[in-house]
C-alpha cells in the first residue's frame, strides 16, 4: 500500500493541469521529443479501465501521405458538418476546429474490438470500453499540459472511413484524433467560447441533490 | 491567452496524480469536507466536451434510504455478474468490488438527454457525449488523489433500474456509481492484477505505427 500524500504545491499543480487544459486547435512548427512523448503515452496507458480490460490503442501516424488523407477524412466530416447545421453552417465553418496539417505529431485512438470482458460490463459493455478509453485520453490531455503541448481531441471524421485508412480489425472504433505539439500559447478559456459559438454553463446548474430535479 | 508554464516540479506532480490514483473500494470512516468536495466537482467540470455540450450530470446521494437501495441494486448486479462469469463466479464473489456502504460521500453521474449538439459528433454522437463524461469523471479521479482521497468507479448496475430510483428523465443514462472518501492508503497496482484476477499489459502491446499490425 502506498502512503504517497500529496502536499497543496503538487496538489495546486494538478488543478492547475485540469483547469488549464484546452481543446487545441493552433500549433507553432516544432517537434515532440521522443521521451516526452513516451512519457505521455504511458500516463494514457496508466488509466483505469473497467475489469482491467485496457481497451485504448494508440496508432502513431507520421506518413505524409497518410496524414493528408485523415486530414482530407476531416475535411470532409467538417464539409458534412456544416451541411447538417443548417443557418449556422457557415459561421461553423469561420471556425478554427482543428490542426491535424500543423500539429507535430497524429495520435489516433481506437477501441479494441471487444475481448468479451464481462467484469464491470454486463449491463453496459460497449459504454464502459468507451469511457477507459476516453479516461486515457484526459490522461494523455493533462500530461501534455504539464509538459507544456497542446492536445486537440478531433472527432470529425466517419469512423468507417478512418477505420479503413489504417487497416482496423472488424469490430474495431477509432474515436479519436489526437493533434499535439507545441503551441505559442493556450487560450484562456474554450475556443467555442472565444469564438462566440457557445457559452459553457455553471456547474450549479448541472449538479442535483439526490434525485433528478422535478421538470 | 495564458503563457501558464508548468515547471519540473509541477510536471511531475501531474504525473504523480495519474500513476498513482486507484480505483479504490477500501475506504476509511470520515467526511469529505465541502470545500473539498467543491473543488473536485469543480474540476470535473473543467473538463472538455464535445461542442461544448457540457453532457455530465452528477446527482450527490446522501439520504441514507437511498444509499441503500443503490447498494442492493450494485449487490443485485453482482451476483448476476458472478452468474454470467460461470467458472469464475466464485472467484468473482471473494473480490472487493466496490465500496458503495463505507464511502464517505457518493455521486452519481449520469449523461444529460441528447440536446441534439451536431459540433464534432455527427457520426459518433453517443460516444461523444459519453467520451465527455468520462474525461469529467477522470478529472474528479485525479484530483481526488491530489486531495489524498480515494475514489472509486462502480459499474454493476443496471442503468433502469438506477435511473428509476434518481427519477432520471427518458432519454439520461446513468454512467457511473463514485464512490469517495478518506482511506487508509492506496494500492500499490490495480487490486484486479493485486487480486491475482487478471494482469495488465504492457503499453508496447497497444501502441502501433502507422496502422493496425497485420494479423
Amino acid at each position: 500500500m502506498s502512503e504517497l500524500v500529496f502536499d497543496p504545491a503538487a496538489r495546486e499543480a494538478v488543478y492547475r493541469a485540469i483547469h488549464a487544459r484546452r481543446d487545441v486547435r493552433h500549433f507553432v512548427p516544432g517537434a515532440v521529443d521522443e521521451a516526452v512523448l513516451r512519457r505521455l503515452l504511458e500516463a494514457a496507458h496508466a488509466a483505469p479501465s473497467v475489469g482491467l480490460m485496457q481497451p485504448w490503442r494508440f496508432i502513431r501516424v507520421r506518413d505524409a501521405a497518410r496524414r493528408a488523407a485523415i486530414a482530407e477524412l476531416v475535411e470532409h466530416e467538417r464539409q458534412a458538418t456544416a451541411q447538417a447545421l443548417g443557418p449556422r453552417g457557415a459561421e461553423f465553418l469561420a471556425l478554427k476546429v482543428e490542426g491535424v496539417r500543423e500539429c507535430a505529431e497524429l495520435l489516433v485512438v481506437a477501441l479494441a474490438p471487444d475481448d468479451g470482458t464481462l467484469f464491470g460490463r454486463r449491463t453496459l459493455p460497449r459504454e464502459m470500453a468507451l469511457a477507459s478509453a476516453a479516461c486515457a485520453i484526459q490522461n494523455l490531455w493533462l500530461a501534455a499540459r504539464a509538459e507544456n503541448l497542446g492536445l486537440g481531441w478531433v472527432s470529425l471524421f466517419e469512423p468507417g472511413a478512418l477505420a479503413e485508412l489504417l487497416e482496423l480489425p472488424h469490430g474495431a472504433l477509432p474515436i479519436a484524433i489526437l493533434c499535439l505539439g507545441p503551441v505559442a500559447a493556450f487560450y484562456e478559456r474554450p475556443l467555442l467560447e472565444l469564438a462566440g459559438w457557445r457559452q459553457a454553463r455553471p456547474l450549479a446548474e448541472l449538479l442535483h441533490d439526490e434525485r433528478w430535479p422535478a421538470p
